[in-house]
């Protein structure tokens, strides 16, 4: 039998109460994901092929109010009202649909990214995250963090990450329904991490991260040898940050995004993210590296590239790539 | 026992007689693979991973004049003296180390590329073939095309499929002395096939395809499932010149480029041969075959792009690259 998100939510949510109040707010972090998440072993409910890491942003992210409503769901982004016939709109209100007491009710969400949307920078995993928590304290359910992951999963795989801060960690997990697979922060701070936004296009993607995994793995010929790939850097990632090994996690991070890109590259047709300034740009940070700057980067599926250093690398940083929005994502904690 | 180059050698010319003559000319094309040669099975004897395919490049390749002379070896490339420390030079002299009757043999080589050098247009390839047949000539060997192959083959690998025009596939083999490891002409013509060379850059490659091969296999990750995809496209192309498919074809060189660039970009440190112009080319290329434009490319270890279209393309084709150099590799069929 084949399980649906339904029954996922059902599970999570047995033996819950509903203790309605007028209106929730939420906010979740974005993250950057140093190990990518990047094939599914379940579509319908977004199980991972592989366990991966991520680091989220902070004060970037999104912040959802949440209200039911009569007569219909409507969705306001960043101050705009989005048409229900939208992807965007279409996309969260059958999340809700998972989450209705009845029929009948309706969501009013007003949402607010303080990262640019849909061009790479995981936009959706903050939003997803930040919907679920405000729907648990909407309702009342009093659900933990990690009943919370497990529900910010089904609206987008790499929302699982987004309800914790700082370094996290999302374990595959073996089970068919999933409830194992639930992200889990790391005890790990690093203040002088720093991560350095560069957005390269902020257009909306042709190909999204979802159809262009699918598409990877259906046809790309390298794909085989990603899951072992993907094993071996978290594992490597894990006991870097553990080292305050900045070299190694920089080096582990990048390989790993770049590896990722090649298989998306042999997919057929191939599924080539990059443009031409993003490859002046890794030149550029090759060069750097080789320099002498401890610089790293990470790209997910977009053109845009996220750059890794330490904080005393920052004035030269900013001085070769002006434009860079720097995240210090460990001075925010609180 | 480890066989060397010179092992080979005299395995070749076992039972020739030389009859020298003053000088001998030769000439070769150079060729594209349509189906890559990454990864060796044995440096030494350049004893490849997979077997290949490429096309000849009809009257674009290397001219070599040959000629024994006193004191020490002399080279001149495109009408200018090379110093004998020069990686070129070096290559070449110690290619012609295993060919001196006695030790005090040495040669004089004029060189003349029509293809530029090193940028990607394999004039290595057609360098060694070209230098092969000539010392065939100048000793009087009388060797067949297929022992000229095994013979280029030790000073390039690409260069044993040069030793003929046309589409040529050069056998893996799987005799550790790589004596079936030679190149052979497939039985096919294809008149309106045409290839375009579009020069990104003419510098020199900062790393050359022989250690790109080398830190391909031993670093990525991906390259593990690359032998079976080029085991494939290779039977594909075969079967697409048998059809006379340009669609096949076009797509199964494309899609063997890419899968090769893609084991490159997940080495570690990335071996990333493309420039941001590579990119903006490829995605030009990709936007003209949705527009309906039968367009396909493929590119070597280096930034530079090969197109592939058919003769009826070459007015629409000439319009948007304006500075390709189209080829007709049967044209100049003998």
């Amino acid at each position: 039998m084949t399980l649906t998100k339904k029954d996922v939510v059902s599970n999570v949510l047995r033996g819950r109460t509903s203790m309605p109040r007028a209106e929730a707010k939420a906010f979740a972090p974005a993250n950057i994901a140093l190990c990518k998440y990047w094939g599914k072993r379940n579509e319908e409910l977004n199980l991972p092929v592989t366990s991966s890491l991520s680091l989220s942003l902070g004060p970037l992210g999104s912040e959802v109010v949440l209200a039911t409503c009569e007569g219909s769901d409507r969705v306001e982004l960043n101050g705009e009202a989005v048409p229900e016939r939208a992807p965007f709109a279409a996309r969260l209100f059958e999340f809700l649909d998972l989450f209705r007491p009845t029929p009948a009710t309706h969501f009013n969400v007003i949402a607010r990214n303080t990262i640019p949307t849909a061009a790479g920078f995981a936009s959706s995993a903050s939003g997803f995250a930040a919907l679920v928590t405000a729907l648990n304290d909407l309702f009342g359910w009093g659900l933990d963090k990690r009943a919370c992951s497990i529900l910010a999963r089904l609206g987008s795989g790499s929302a699982s990450r987004s309800v914790y801060e700082g370094f996290v960690e999302w374990h595959a997990g073996s089970r068919e329904d999933g409830m194992d697979s639930y992200a889990e922060p790391l005890d790990a701070r690093w203040p002088e991490l720093r991560l350095g936004l560069l957005t390269i296009s902020s257009e909306t993607k042709k190909t999204g991260s979802r159809p262009g995994m699918k598409h990877t793995i259906e046809t790309s010929p390298l794909y085989a040898a990603w899951p072992a790939k993907a094993t071996r850097d978290l594992a490597e990632l894990k006991s870097a940050i553990v080292a305050r090994d900045f070299e190694r996690l920089g080096r582990t991070a990048e390989s790993n995004a770049l590896a990722m890109h090649a298989t998306m590259i042999a997919a057929w047709p191939t599924l080539l993210y990059w443009l031409p300034e993003s490859v002046r740009m890794m030149q550029r940070i090759v060069a750097m590296r080789e320099d002498g700057v401890p610089l790293f980067f990470t790209m997910d599926a977009g053109p845009n590239i996220k750059l890794l250093f330490l904080e005393q690398s920052e004035p030269r940083i900013r001085e070769v790539f002006p434009d860079v929005q720097v995240v210090a994502p460990f001075s925010a904690y609180r």
